[in-house]
C-alpha cells in the first residue's frame, strides 16, 4: 500500500500560514540550529526551559519538544512540568531520547517522560530499542542498530503510549500500532553535523501542530528532511557548508519538492 | 530635525579601535551567533554568568549584557549581580526584556533589573510595553505591536530609569526622554535567524561603551545592523547564507556605509 | 631537531578511522561547533555533562574535555566526576582553562582539576602562565602575553601533573618536561571567532586517544588547525565564510597537508 503524497505534503504549506508556535526544551548543542530549523521551515520557536515557566509555555505552545541531550536538574524539572501541562492542554508534544540507553539517569528518566504520553516519539534504532527496554544501548548517540531491527520496540511504544515513533537511519520509519511509513531519500551529511537528529524532533513538533495528525505531521517532517538534505548536499563542499545550505533548504523546499519524496507505507502485522 | 551622521557613524572606527570587553548574560539559543557577532565588529566577548564571577567581571568590562531569553536560577543570581556590579562601577549595561510579558516570571524579575538603572533597554515592541506595564506582551518572542505603538511605552521607561530605550521593528527607534531617532533600512531575514535582536543587544553595549554615550551609541549600533543586514541580504539565497554572510557583513562595514542609512530625528513632545 | 611529520601525520588516518569518542564538558558559547568540529575530523562528539552521568560516561569515552568558559555549578561538580573517572580509567583528558587567571573562582577550580593530572592542557599564553601561578592573567579570553613567555610555565606543569602543556598563539607551543615543539602556520582568523580554540581543546582529546601518545597527539591537532585554517582562510571574505569553510577543511585535510605543516622540535633546556 502506497501513502499518498496528498496526506502530508500539504503539512508544509500549513505550517508556513500558520507558522506553529513550538516550544523546546532541548540541549545546550542543538539549541540554536533548532531555533533556526524551526524558523527556515516557517515556524516561530520559543526555548523556555526553566521550571518556572515551562508549563505555562507548554499551556499556550502549538506544540512542545523535549529533547534529553544535556539534562540539567532544572531541565528535567521543567521538561516534567512542560510535559505534563501540554499533556493536560490536549497540545502535541515529541519526545527525543537522546542517549538513552546510553546512560543510566536520562534511561529512567525518559521511563518518567514516557507515563506523559507523548503525541510523538523520535529517535535513532538503538534510542528506540532501549526506551522499550531492549538492546543495551548505542554508544553514545551513535545509531548502533538498523532502523528495521527496531521496529517491534517502536510499535511496543506506540501501543503503550499512543505516540507515533519515528525511527532515524537511513531510511526512517514512522510507526504507529497499525502503520509503518518508510521514508527514502535524504543525505548522509545531516550525520555529519550536530543537530541534524535533534532539529527534526522540533520540526516533527510543528508539523504534527499544523497538520492536526500525528502520523501524517512524523512522515511530513520527516520527508521535508529528506528533500531538503538531498538539496543541500548537492551544492555542498563538506559538514561546514551543508549546515547553512540546509537552513536554505528548510526555507526554498516546495510542495512538489516534497511530493516527489518516496514514501511507503505498509500495515503493519505484528509477529 | 535630522540627525548628522556625524553623531552616530564614528563610533564603528572607536570600537574597531577601543575592542571593548563586552560580559554577555544571556540566552543558551543565542550565545554563540553573540559572541562572533561582537567578534566580527571588533569587541572582545566575556560570557561569564555564574555567580561567583558575574559581579567582579562586570566591574572591569567595558560594558554588560543581560539578555532574559533562557534564566536559569543560576543565571538569575548572576544578572542581579552583574547589573549591580555595573551600576556600582559607572560600567554601562544594557537589558534585554527577551519575552516579557508573555511569561510571568521573567516579567517580574525584569522589573527587578529595571530598579538597578540600566543604561539602555533593548526590545521589539511588545516586550517594551510589557515592560512598561502596557499590553499583554506578545507570543513569545514575537513582535506583535508595531514600534510606534510601543514609543509612549518606551519615554516611560526612559524616564523611570534614565535610560535610552531601543524599539526594534522594520524601522527602529530609539528613545529617550525628549529625543526619538528613527533609523531606516534593514532586512527582514534578521528576523528569520535566531539572534538577529539578541545579538544587537550585545553590540548595542560595544557600541555604548566605545561611544561614551547611550543614544550616540544605540543608534550607531541600530545603524550598523540596518547596513550589515542590507549588505549581507542582497547575497543570499536563504537564512542560512544570510547567517554568515551577517556576521562578514559585520566585519566589513565601513563608516560611509554606516553614514547612508537613513536616521532620523525628532525632539519629541509628550501627548 | 626536526621532529619528523612521520610522528604526527598518521594520526589523522587513525582519528578517521577509530572515530574516538570525545565526551565534552564545555561552556555554552562553543558547543555546537566543538561538537562540529569533532565531526568533521571524523571523531564522535558525546557533550554528557550533569554530575549523575558524567563519571559513567568518561569511564567509556576514548578520551575527556573538560574545559571551563561558563562553569555552573552542576558543570563543576561534573568536571569533577569525568577527570577522576578518566583518571581511574586510564582515560586521557584535556583541560581547558578558559579565562583563568582573569577572574577568581575558576582559577581556584582549576587548581582541584590540575590534581586530577590532566593528560593534556591546551590554553593561551595568560592562561597557562596563570596556571602556573605565574602573572596575572589576561584580559577575559583574550592572549595578553606571548607563547614564548608561557614556556617555563608550561613546563612547571608538566613538571607538577606530567601533562602535555600546549600553549596557542601565532606560533603553537606544545611542551612536556623534557620537549618543545612549535607549530607554524595557521590563520589569524581562528581568533576572529568563537571556539577557534576551545574546539582546538577537543580536537587534542581526539588526537590524543587516536594517536595514544599525549606528546604526538597534541602536535598532530596543532597541525590540523593550522593546516585547516590556512585552507579556510585562503577562501574566505571574512569571520561568518570563515566558520563554515574551516569545517570543510577539517574534513577536507589530507595526511600530506598535515605533513607540509612546519613543526619544530627542540629539546628544552631548563633556564
Amino acid at each position: 500500500m502506497s501513502l499518498m503524497s496528498d496526506a502530508y505534503a500539504p503539512v508544509l504549506a500549513s505550517v508556513r500560514e500558520s507558522s506553529p508556535l513550538v516550544q523546546c526544551l532541548t540541549n545546550s548543542v542543538v539549541v540554536n540550529v533548532t531555533a533556526n530549523a524551526l524558523l527556515a521551515v516557517g515556524a516561530a520557536p520559543v526555548m523556555a526551559d526553566v521550571p518556572e515557566e515551562a508549563g505555562e509555555c507548554a499551556a499556550v505552545a502549538s506544540a512542545v519538544l523535549v529533547n534529553l541531550g544535556t539534562p540539567t536538574a532544572e531541565q528535567r524539572e521543567a521538561m516534567l512540568a512542560a510535559a505534563s501541562s501540554a499533556h493536560l492542554a490536549g497540545v502535541p508534544w515529541v519526545l527525543d531520547p537522546v542517549g538513552v540507553g546510553a546512560l543510566g539517569m536520562r534511561t529512567a528518566f525518559a521511563q518518567r517522560l514516557l507515563d506523559l504520553e507523548p503525541t510523538a516519539v523520535r529517535g535513532n534504532a538503538s534510542e528506540i530499542r532501549a526506551l522499550a527496554g531492549v538492546g543495551a544501548g548505542g554508544r553514545g548517540v551513535d545509531a548502533a542498530d538498523d532502523v528495521d531491527a527496531a521496529l517491534d520496540a517502536a510499535r511496543e511504544i506506540a501501543q503503550r503510549t499512543g505516540a507515533v515513533v519515528a525511527v532515524s537511519g537511513p531510511v526512517d520509519a514512522v510507526v504507529a500500532v497499525r502503520r509503518v511509513a518508510r521514508i527514502h531519500g535524504g543525505s548522509a551529511l545531516l550525520t555529519r553535523i550536530t543537530g541534524g537528529g535533534c532539529s527534526l524532533g522540533a520540526v516533527t513538533a510543528a508539523c504534527i501542530a499544523a497538520a492536526g495528525d500525528a502520523f501524517a505531521g512524523a512522515v511530513a517532517a520527516h520527508a521535508l528532511y529528506a528533500a531538503a538534505s538531498e538539496r543541500a548536499a548537492a551544492a555542498s563542499d563538506g559538514p561546514g557548508s551543508f549546515g547553512w545550505r540546509f537552513l536554505d533548504a528548510l526555507d526554498a523546499v516546495s510542495p512538489s519538492d516534497l511530493a516527489a519524496v518516496r514514501v511507503d507505507e505498509t500495515t503493519a502485522v505484528r509477529g
